[in-house]
């Protein structure tokens, strides 16, 4: 007998998660199309020369590379910024520019677990390609507060910083600064020391506290003025002169949000890129762009309690007595179906009650409908409330009215 | 210069083509929960051990397979039953039984592309697993019929058959028979001839005939009652005793559905299968389910001009005659949201008037307000249907009841 099990890293979203996962999506979706943007599709296997080079050295070591049956050398999707990069080229007459689309689809990297990641997880991106206007950094800074506020999140901030305040940092400084969140002043003063990028701490703490002290350009104030007509909350924004973001592509805007009370990091990172995405083109293409960390954002909510009490779909599960209550049943959930409420029949009639009313405890259905024979004779319905405990009998017509459809 | 291109069998769909498949999948989630059937998902990646082997020869040798960096023998998903067998093994404690799921994700198979087949397609199942009670058969063919409603198909046949009619025939057999639809009775007579399954033509025929003239079982028979309970048309149901259905795992019903007017074959097939889904635990689970083959299912949509058309999910560009006039259109664009209405903000308010109704026209956007001088002043704007053309100036505040959500 072979083993039931998962790959290490990777995993089953079995009902009640996947609901709530769906949940978080759809939300997301909706507020990704009420601002226009689009979804998008690439497939999870590609030319691995597509893929390969364009992470880094540790982006080829941890991207699940193949042989396929065409003895093709083939790859996982690592991320969707490359793939966005392809689709862009491949179909420059076809798309809409500039380009709003957003892509969420699981991708793949052979990371170490231990660090609590995993390696296939959602990736829930949103980008405009095509433009360099300001309008659209402030759209895309709009969008990720939108998909917070949509999702009930109250108390988060949008660092925002412009690569251009760092320009005069080599490339070891700034990322040895973009960690002062994680391991402090005093953290980062060694480390630039120790690294010599620096002399001495005086130095290193003048460097720190000289970056403190840096103004908004003028890119910034004007984006700060377009996000306040945008309608966001002063409140929610910070800028933030030594937020640097790990990744070398970004050319000028850059934003993370974090949410306070969560630890774990940003669930949120972005910015503007106007370099990479024409990797396939002979041409430049100015972009901007976010993702969210799906399951930082599932964390944080969890956390939070902002995530509904949905361990299933099914709000209410009609039960027969025995088989002689059968057709009555059928009535009933179809008279709730039709009314809109997501009803399901309990599909063993013969069975003892007990066990009835357990499949319902069990999947989580909010309300139970029994119906025993003194509930045909007088056409009445017997509702449970199995979160409240609550229970009535009523005329067979208004039950559809005691049910609430989660 | 590396080509953008995708690998063969593999497809990217691009917003109008997966706003479309959004819009399928989100009728057949909503079947599915409104009958309290639940999401499961499973990752792409498995265990070689846990997918080899269970598909036959083909399987084994379609299926994507590799080393990966633990020198683990992995496969990417290759269908979403042998997944769902693991599961109930793997969480039968966790699980509510009936377990009724449905999986909605893409499955890989290296299969030959000329038959316009591909290798990476989004399979659609939802099975009850863990019960023999008929009443199952019926609410998963049940389902199958309204997720057709759902999406407004009106003419299909539910075609319905047991495997015990079946049951004195040879497994070449019944392979032969099930191709009557596909080479029809003379093809099917040669076959079987020329097969040596029979000796002469004249005892194919006979075969052929004597299953024609096959009654229901009692089994099916009760199963045509329940579906008729449960609100099912008579005129979709059709019983045909021929019906076979190549795999070999099913042990009672079984259906396929056909859409008059669409040749490419059944969109949806199921019936129960017993034996299969306790490969992974020491006993038998019972379970009945069906499968959508989802890029038929959108072919036949297409074809019946069943599809809305919704070439984007933006339903209102908002365009500033120039940079004068975008704080106007901020608000504007903040109003329709609000209203409920996706609208966007052009996000180059200085090109050309030319330039920005040409980008709504490409990307399928319904409806353009357009906001010059004059509206500002009056506070007014101009609202255009690019589909009829017609044009109209209007109050502000009246702009919302002038646009359709789509």
């Amino acid at each position: 007998m072979i083993k039931p099990q998962t790959l290490k890293g990777f995993r089953d979203f079995l009902p009640k998660n996947s609901t709530l996962r769906d949940f978080v999506i759809s939300k997301l979706k909706d507020t990704f199309e009420s601002s226009g943007f689009d979804p998008l599709e690439t497939p999870a296997l590609e030319y691995e020369s597509i893929l390969l080079g364009k992470y880094g050295k540790e982006g080829d070591k941890l991207m699940y590379r193949f042989k396929d049956h065409g003895d093709r050398n083939v790859a996982l999707r690592y991320d969707q910024t490359v793939p966005l990069s392809r689709v862009v080229a491949q179909y420059s007459n076809d798309l809409p520019f500039p380009f709003k689309r957003y892509q969420i689809q699981p991708v793949w990297r052979a990371d170490n677990t231990q660090k609590g990641r995993f390696r296939e997880f959602l990736q829930c991106d949103a980008d405009i390609v095509g433009t360099t206007s300001l309008l659209a950094d402030a759209e895309i800074i709009r969008l990720a507060s939108n998909c917070l506020d949509r999702l009930k999140l109250k108390n988060y901030s949008i660092c925002i910083n412009d690569r251009e305040i760092l320009q005069d940092y080599s490339k070891d400084i700034i990322t040895t600064i973009d960690k002062l969140d994680k391991i402090s002043v005093d953290g980062v003063v060694s480390e630039l020391v120790n690294r010599n990028l620096v002399k001495t701490e005086v130095e290193a703490k003048q460097l720190i506290s000289g970056l403190h002290e840096k103004k908004m350009t003028e890119r910034l104030e004007q984006l700060w003025t377009y996000l306040q007509k945008f309608g966001l909350d002063k409140n929610h924004l910070v800028f933030q002169p030594t937020l640097a973001r790990g990744l070398d592509y970004y050319t000028s805007t850059i934003f993370e949000i974090k949410i306070a009370g969560y630890s774990a990091g940003s669930v949120c990172g972005g910015g503007r890129y106007d370099d990479l995405i024409g990797m396939f083109t002979e041409t430049k293409i100015p972009a901007v762009g976010f993702a969210f960390g799906f399951d930082r954002l599932i964390e944080a909510l969890t956390e939070q309690k902002l995530l509904p009490i949905l361990e299933t779909n099914s709000t209410a599960l009609v039960i027969p007595f025995s088989n002689t209550e059968l057709d009555a049943c059928i009535e009933i959930m179809k008279q709730l179906q039709t009314a809109g409420i997501n009803a399901e029949l309990y599909l063993e009639p013969d069975v003892k009650l007990d066990k009835k009313l357990k499949y319902a405890d069990k999947k989580g259905v909010p309300y139970v409908v029994i119906i025993g024979p003194d509930e045909v004779i007088q056409k009445t319905a017997t509702v449970k409330n199995l979160k409240t405990k609550q229970q009535e009998t009523l005329p067979v017509a208004k039950l559809p009215h005691a049910i609430i459809q989660s």
